[in-house]
C-alpha cells in the first residue's frame, strides 16, 4: 500500500487537533455503560486518527455524507447496503474472526453475508432444498460432530444458496422462497439433501457499494459458495459457507470470504450416473461431502 | 478513557487478523486514483484496528449496522442523520481543524451544521433576516476585511439561525422559509442586519443520534449561536458561528463547534432604548459586532 507522508503540520495546529479528540473523548466519560464508553472512546480514537492521517478534506467529506445517505436509501427490508460495505471492507470478515477463534478441529466460520432469512421451510433428510431454483443438482452430505468426534444428533441446519443466475430468492422480489431450507441431523449425527452446485455471482453492484467497487478498480464478483449455519445446544453456532474447489475466483473474493479448509471438492457426474439415493437426474450433477465439526459454547 | 487491556489472543490468530488487514489493503492496489487508493486503504488500517482493540461481537457488530440502517432511512432532503452523526462524534469540527489551519488573523471556522440550505432570501443592509421567526430582536454589524485589514466590499455574508423555541425554518416541515438570508459588505466592507438573538437549542434527537446521546450520558444541546458563511472572490470562504458569552452550554456543546475567538458579548437593551436605524422594536433588544477576517483562497 502507498500512504502519502505526513503533510508539514504546524506545532499550533497539532495541538488544536489533539484537544478535540480528547474533548470528544472526555464527552462520553460519564457514560454509565462501561462496555459502550470504551466502544465509543475507541471509536473517536481511530475515526480522528483516520481524519487527520489523510488529512480529509471538506469535499471528501461531504462525499462520504452522499455515500451513508445512498447506502442508507437503498436499504430495505431485502437489500442491505451497510452490511455489503462491511463486507467489501473486510470489517465483517474480521469480526467473524474475532469471535471464532480457531478451536481444535473446529470447522472454521466465514461471513454471514445479507440473504440469510428467518423461517426457512423445513427439509427431510434427502430432501431438495432448491424449491425450483434453477441450476445443476448437488448432493450435499456429511455429518455434525463435536471436537472429541462425537456426533451431534438433532443439529438444525441451515442452508441457503444463490441460484445459477446468481440470484438469491429475496432478489427477484416477486416473494418466492428457493435454494433455503433447514434440515435436522440424524441420531448418527449425519445429513443429505439435494441443492444446486454453486456458482460465481456478483454482490448487488447497482448501488454506492458497488460504485466503491468499481471506482476503486475492484470485481464485485464472489467466489461460488453454498452458506451454511448450524445451531445445536452445548455448541457455538457455526456461521461459514463451503466454496468450490478450481473456482478461478478464489483469490479474489469481494468479501474476504474464502478460507482454505472451506475449499471442498464437488465432483461432477456425467448424465445418467446414478444419484446416492436414487432420484433421476436430467443431465450432470454434483456430490460434495462437508463434514462439520463444533466447538463448544464456551470456546 | 478507560480502555480494557486487550485481551490474551494467541500468536496464530494475531496472525490471522494481520493477515486479513493485509488481503483486504492489497484488494486496493489497482485503484487508479492515488487519493481513493490513499483513503480507502488508510480507512481499512484504522476501521481494522478498531474492531481489533474493543473485539467487536457480532451482536455489537448488528447493533451498528442496525444503527446505520436507522440514520439512512431517517434521513431525507431536510433531516441529515449522518452530518449528525458525523457532528457528535467530533468528526465534522476535526474536518473543519484540518482544513482550516490558524492564518493570522483570520477569523477561525467551526462546524456547517446540517440546516444550510441554497437559495436563502437576499436582504439590503440593514434588512431583517427573521422573516417573522419568533426570537428577542438582535441588531448585528461589523466588517469583513482580509488579514492586512483592507476593507473586502460585496463579500456575501449567509446567515441562518434557530428561532427562540429552538426550530429552524426547514424543520417545521410546512414549506417557510425563515432566519435565513444573505446580504452583501458595502464598499468599505461593513454590513448590519436585524435578526434574533441565538437561544439553545437541541439537535433533533429523535432519531439513532439521540439514542447514541442518550445510552452515552450526553446531552443534545447545542451553545446558543448564529450561523455565517462568507464568501468573497479570491478568499477562503469561512464557515463558522458566532456564540453569546455567559452562555452555560458554551463547554458542553453537543458537536464541539465553540472556540473561544468565536464568543462575543451580545449586549441587551431595555425596552424603548432607541436602535441604531430607528426601527421601534417592542422589548428588550440585544446588539453584537462581529468582524470577519478572511484568510486568502491560498491559505
Amino acid at each position: 500500500m502507498t500512504v502519502s507522508s505526513p503533510r508539514d503540520i504546524s506545532p499550533e495546529q497539532v495541538v488544536r487537533e489533539e484537544d478535540l479528540v480528547a474533548r470528544v473523548q472526555a464527552s462520553f466519560d460519564s457514560c454509565q455503560d462501561p462496555r459502550l464508553k470504551e466502544l465509543m472512546q475507541t471509536l473517536v480514537k481511530h475515526l480522528h486518527a483516520f481524519l487527520r492521517e489523510v488529512r480529509l478534506t471538506e469535499e471528501e467529506w461531504s462525499r462520504a455524507i452522499e455515500f451513508l445517505t445512498a447506502a442508507g436509501h437503498i436499504t430495505d427490508d431485502k437489500r442491505q447496503e451497510f452490511i455489503l460495505l462491511s463486507d467489501t471492507l473486510g470489517a465483517s470478515m474480521q469480526t467473524i474472526a474475532i469471535n471464532n477463534e480457531a478451536y481444535g478441529d473446529a470447522t472454521e466460520a466465514t461471513v454471514f453475508g445479507p440473504f440469510f432469512i428467518e423461517g426457512s421451510p423445513r427439509i427431510e433428510q434427502g430432501g431438495d432444498m432448491s424449491f425450483g431454483a434453477a441450476g445443476e443438482p448437488c448432493w450435499v452430505e456429511g455429518s455434525v460432530t463435536d471436537i472429541d468426534g462425537n456426533p451431534v444428533p438433532g443439529a438444525k441446519i441451515e442452508v441457503w444458496a444463490a441460484d445459477e443466475d446468481g440470484l438469491y430468492d429475496v432478489q427477484y422480489g416477486d416473494g418466492r422462497v428457493s435454494a433455503r431450507a433447514h434440515l435436522f441431523t440424524d441420531a448418527d449425527g449425519t445429513y443429505r439433501f439435494w441443492g444446486v452446485t454453486p456458482t460465481p455471482y456478483a454482490i448487488p453492484y447497482d448501488g454506492p457499494v458497488g460504485k466503491m467497487l468499481e471506482a476503486t478498480g475492484r470485481s464485485p464478483m464472489r467466489a461460488s459458495h453454498l452458506h451454511f449455519m448450524v445451531e445445536a445446544a452445548g455448541h457455538r453456532t457455526l456461521v461459514t459457507h463451503i466454496f468450490v474447489r478450481g473456482d478461478e475466483l478464489l483469490d479474489s473474493d469481494s468479501v474476504f470470504g474464502v478460507k482454505e479448509s472451506l475449499i471442498k471438492d464437488f465432483d461432477r457426474r456425467s448424465a445418467g450416473t446414478p444419484t446416492p439415493d436414487g432420484r433421476v437426474v436430467d443431465g450432470t450433477w454434483t456430490m460434495v461431502r462437508f463434514d462439520i465439526v463444533l466447538a463448544p459454547a464456551d470456546a
